[in-house]
């Protein structure tokens, strides 16, 4: 008959865990401690394989130290290869929003991996005297290292998913910047009509726009390479040989694929949240764009009948449970709530960074939180408002033309030709009377009729300025 | 054999659906177009709950006002009690974060109800034409009358739980005041040595807080009470016939025993989201006074040896991965982190307000996300607070006297007898020479050493001010 | 000849202070340690008043209670009456962002009292023999209950100035929500059309908004109403005297003429910004709602010719520099800037309210800082969008019924008759055909025509629901 | 006898503004329009220099283009060398905070170089037919693309002058870290006793932090030296005849000394406010930095004897009207509050920047106003820190070292040779008894005397990992 439990011992004293459970006592007592949101960390895959990573090259740089025997580095490097492939993550059970730093998320790596790796030794779970959770896997390690560091592989990963789905956005808007190329429309601002311009102009800002945000975060992602690991708890190395530092991040890289650099002052890096901080700044300008994006998407598509109505967003479902036929902009609906949360996130990883104290910051747990959660839902948005919303609108290119041809802003063509002040008049005249330009200009004997018919073509007056995408 | 799918339709054409899914073509559509968060809204059991009781509300008085037959009333009646007993919440399957001012989700709730009553009627899922989503479960109302209701009957309900664990947590804090009431420490202030007072008053102010919290709280919960049930689609009550609003208010009240009122212009209610503005922040007030608490806590047990020691933490879990022994505040730590994220989660609150346009605002999908998510998040933390930490407080009596004898802040005490001039003068003195204030007073002959003895009795000094709580 | 300076001493040694100024050596050091923002605390003419109210109240219950000579006494309430008559504000010159919880506007205050007291006494300015800064005028007080305590009189009177100021607009709301009560137009939700409504309720929806922020604004304020003065250095009360606190609490209540009461614990007290968050928590609800407001009204008045163009905003400058006759909505767009403005100042709020430790927070100027701009700047946001707009604005009544007549959204009024699906059909038709609901309807011999005009009559489906303010 | 007044004539009508008024009938009526802050837009002479510098380059572009005869563009040079001088700035009254995108800004730009330029032709101001504000200041410009040029410009020159301060605030750092290089002490992790380090490498880390955020900082504004000049209304550059954007620019790099560059999208670059936000996102991450910075200085630093007592500030001023002798840093304090002022204008700008709308933005101006106090409050605070705290900040040499040598958390050096079991129970040992760690484990014999007092060195403990900045 098979035990049910086995017991652990721990600073606090003894407690039976699950027999066949990977994780120790420590883990039991952080899922006792912090009953917050209910999700554990292995909501976070990259996460739990960042971790296996580090492990990984610690104990390779460890074994090539002459630290760690080599069977016991083994063991180690297999189990953390299972969970890079994706096994044992249930057994990551931690809460998302726990204290202490990252120990527990530490400690429930070091003990997974060195049950698994007691298993693939041929021992038993908790035979911890063959291979030791913080004996042996932590070895030269301390949570202050190796969680920042895996933390930031974590969201290098993250980022890139991110990079990529924003590409596919930007293509998407790009492609109807072509297609848009030649509708004209009333260009505005404050909501006022201004002068003409193409839908494919306007269109083609929010690729560039894209575009740009891509830079900026690529920028941002490059920072979070730099990795304190070797740093142990305050950053002074203590308990890290002399060249286990440099052979820890030599392994790490290659390991994740990586351009791993090891940060030039430990102390700082193990305290400094900066490069969160800036990443999340980046995210949140990300949002600030998507949002006003989907802002336009959704004024320039208001109607069908009482509103601007001048594109068509494709419909994705019935938009009412009351008003028949009714069909709702959703799909920018929902990216706008997520830029919302995005903005909010980054006030919660600006307090938790500002909250660091003395050697340490022991708030990156939410800092990581909040961060996936931003990276994550940013990448499904900007997929799902791509490819159920994007690529399938359509220009009312009939109305828009007309609202050109009957616009008043034409007359600012004619600023350079009649002077600002006896343009103001006929604007002024034109929209009490309802009457157009043209007609003004005409009677007032101010342009020769085929003179004015030249300046007032909308083609020539959207024409220059921005090129399409 | 039964057939895998059944077939539905919408505005959009034919989709098939699980035939054995109690949702249908509408969820189906929104569960495709909102892959945000993989988290579906039965995450919230009391927004599942709040449902079915609106739409039970509103079958009682479509069927007191002869609207309803009697046996299809009975139906959707039968299957809200079942999903308010916690039965088919699995079958609540859109995401949390979604576009669409909630419709999805009142459709969701409108499929499952009907199917789950055709199923009571003894027919078959999908046969729509006995027991219809809109025209049966959904009459006479929208989603914009029965989403804004069922999301104020569910934060009313998870408040409650948050404020019976404040109270948890200010009888805690209360107990120690009592316990501490006669231990004497520093008082400070700016991080400066002030003068002196109790540790049992240092814990009353933490109990006081939460007290005041808790009333702020019960004020804007009161708020939460107003819906805005017949309003329908824009709060001009089409389709709501004489006398629907208040039976269904009647019947909704019933069913929640809750004082639901309706609101008196309900034009106005159908848009404003100022309760929940209200509502975030005041838990962004409580977030930031637990916030403080835990920092206090943190900083008063700092230590063991080089920090200010006064007070011990009960030890949960070992605190470091390579620095054996050390034990770490990790339950004040995972509240600070909580606080943050409410704090986060109120700049998304009021970012989905803002941004409400004309008659909708059709963001209340992630208001509801973020403050159910605040009040849940809170509660815990509060309740892990109370049990996993405060209870287990102790004082260091010893070291707090100490540092109140030794203390230059006594000479406070003395402004009314020798001046704030000559005091100065001797905390000067005493700063720099490490001598006793009463050494130095007695030095000088400012003051009798029997007068100036019963003047510096720390007790005295203490004494005043605040009662215990 | 009269010397140019006059010595001073403190605990740091002694400076040239010029022989004029009222402000002594505190006030002169802080002055070179705050160089920030330039702007003096004069600039808060409240607050200026709030702390000679508080001094004059202090004298009076020192000389009550016989620890202060009835001359001395005299002549500080001289000097506050002055004070809070208007005069001497220039010599408050300390920086509105200073460190040190409000010391240095305390000794601002404190000296500024003193001397132009010494002068009503017949004395030179410095002869602190005569009258001293701390030994006199800030006789049983503290810099932590005397602050905090003019801090809140200075709200409160700030506020009372907000609440007039959104009365004012509701009025003007509510003024053209009885003027355009037969104006019927079409409702919007998600910024599709819905159903229709009238002008009128949709401008009495604003009102009512403000109607009920100016409720909680009320409660908000009441709780600036409670004080520590009596609590000295930490809420100890600390050289306060027996009936110390009461009287001074009695004088302060009938100089202000505001019912303060005593907190009844002031070591919570001294401490606590709740009350402050909770302000800023409700301005912040304001600005949202106003900022909406003013979005929906630059919405409706977008055009003149390719927007929504239902209303029209009275034009009060030009709107362009290129763009002749181009008026824009420049009076809600400030209004919204300071809404954003408001938003921003919340969260400094918080992190000032987050920040404080132990018996006292250090933050409170810039806590007061950004509530004091954010009270004024809604003041004159209010005022100026009720007087330069709101007043002013007409509707195109004309325009607005055709959209009505024209409507698909008519359709949701025959659900009851003809149900869900069969309206969707018709929507789905209209839409795409570009006819008429009620065409469609008789085309299909869904209703008769008698019957259905009596439904379709706009004044009938607009007419339930939300009486006019 | 020489006229009061002159008037003026709009699209509104006529206006008489005050006659010895370099500003006309546009700014009157925006100063009526915008009474918000009292604040005029001279409070940002940089950006009013770069105002008149871009009417500097239009001109002299306009001119070299036979756009605008010599002698009008000579005027107009030579009215914005005057402004760049410092001159007229008085006469630069919109408020602050204004609606409308910056036009009034613009307007009142216009007409005080006009007006100036008259002059300087020997005619009269407002003799607008010899030079008029619209037709030749503003010739071939928009304020969409001149006020965010200006806006721009502004930026760079004020976070220049952050750039400076934070490198002498950074220098400040840096020497304390080589004068404390072997002044030993306890590092902490989460306000617990960690492992030795020196107070050389706490304050060198503080310099590496300003220096990796003045290299973000530096590549924020290397972003806002793209401008939109000669994009005119919406982008599409109407009225910017060709090769006026170039040249323009090119005049424009040559008078500001700065490496302009046109955007390449212009209709994008005039909506977007993306360079704004990543810049407010980047004085966030330094306000943060600076925040935890200052919080470290304030905990080391207190005391003087019942707080850490490892550092002295430099006492600045007397800290309490009550406690005699009490000293506070209220240096550190006021940077905290320019640091949360600065995370909350973040938010602000991050609203604004959202809320553009279209092809353009209006909330530029709030913007800039958020921009411009936190540049210029940020580098007083820096320059405050470094000047009246750093410099003068000594240590407490000998309480540290006895801190290290008393501590337990030198046991951790000992892991790799008694390991982490063994460790934790001297640990636990040492924690309870009061103990040392080395008599421990001399008396378990767990390592030999001479090696043990080698292993415990707390220079060698400390030593590695980070060197000193």
């Amino acid at each position: 008959m098979t035990a049910v439990t086995r017991s652990e011992h721990d600073l606090l004293g003894d407690r039976d865990v699950p027999a066949d459970a990977y994780w120790g006592v420590h883990t039991l007592r952080a899922t006792e401690n912090f009953p917050i949101t209910g999700t554990p960390i292995s909501a976070y895959p990259h996460l739990i394989e960042a971790l296996a990573a580090v492990k990984e090259a610690a104990a390779l740089a460890n074994e090539e130290l002459g630290l760690l025997a080599p069977e016991k580095a083994a063991a180690i490097v297999a189990a953390c290869r299972e969970i890079r492939a994706g096994r044992l993550h249930d057994q990551f059970v931690v809460d998302v929003i726990q204290g202490g730093a990252g120990t527990s998320t530490n400690m429930n790596a070091n003990e997974v991996v060195a049950n698994r790796g007691l298993e693939l030794l041929g021992h038993t779970k908790g035979e911890y005297r063959h291979l030791h959770p913080n004996e042996d896997v932590n070895l030269g390690q301390s949570t202050n290292d190796v969680y920042p560091t895996a933390v930031r592989i974590a969201t290098v990963y993250a980022v890139r998913g991110l990079l990529d789905a924003m590409a596919v956005l930007q293509d998407a808007f790009a492609g109807k910047a072509i297609e848009f190329r030649d509708v004209l429309k009333m260009g505005r601002t404050q909501l006022q009509d201004a002068v003409p311009m193409t839908l494919g102009q306007e269109f083609s800002a929010f690729a560039v726009m894209l575009d740009e945000d891509r830079s900026r975060l690529a920028e941002a992602v490059e920072l979070i390479h730099e990795i304190n690991l070797g740093a142990t708890a305050i950053g002074t190395g203590l308990n890290a040989p002399a060249g286990y530092t440099e052979s820890a991040r030599r392994h790490l890289a290659a390991i994740t694929g990586l351009p791993l650099v090891t940060a030039a002052n430990l102390v700082e890096a193990t305290q400094d949240c900066g490069a969160f901080v800036q990443m999340s700044g980046v995210l949140k300008r990300i949002a600030v764009k998507l949002s006003k994006t989907c802002n336009d998407l959704r004024l320039l598509s208001s109607g069908p009948r009482a509103g601007l109505g001048e594109i068509n967003l494709p419909p994705v479902q019935a938009g009412s449970s009351i008003m028949p036929g009714k069909v709702n902009p959703v799909i920018p609906e929902v990216v706008n709530q997520v830029a919302f949360e995005v903005i909010g996130n980054d006030v919660t990883v600006t307090m938790a960074a500002e909250a660091g104290q003395l050697q340490l910051n022991a708030f990156e747990p939410i800092i990581l939180h909040s961060l996936s959660e931003s990276v994550t839902h940013l990448r499904a948005a900007c997929l799902t408002l791509a490819e159920r919303c994007v690529v399938g609108i359509t220009a009312n290119t009939e109305v828009l033309r007309a609202t050109v041809e009957n616009s008043i802003g034409l007359v600012t063509a004619l600023n350079p030709h009649i002077g600002y002040t006896a343009a103001t008049d006929i604007a002024k005249e034109a929209l009490v009377s309802g009457r157009g330009v043209a007609e003004l200009v005409l009677e007032r004997g101010l342009l020769p009729a085929e003179r004015l018919a030249a300046l007032l073509r909308p083609e020539v007056i959207a024409g220059s300025g921005a090129p399409v995408a």
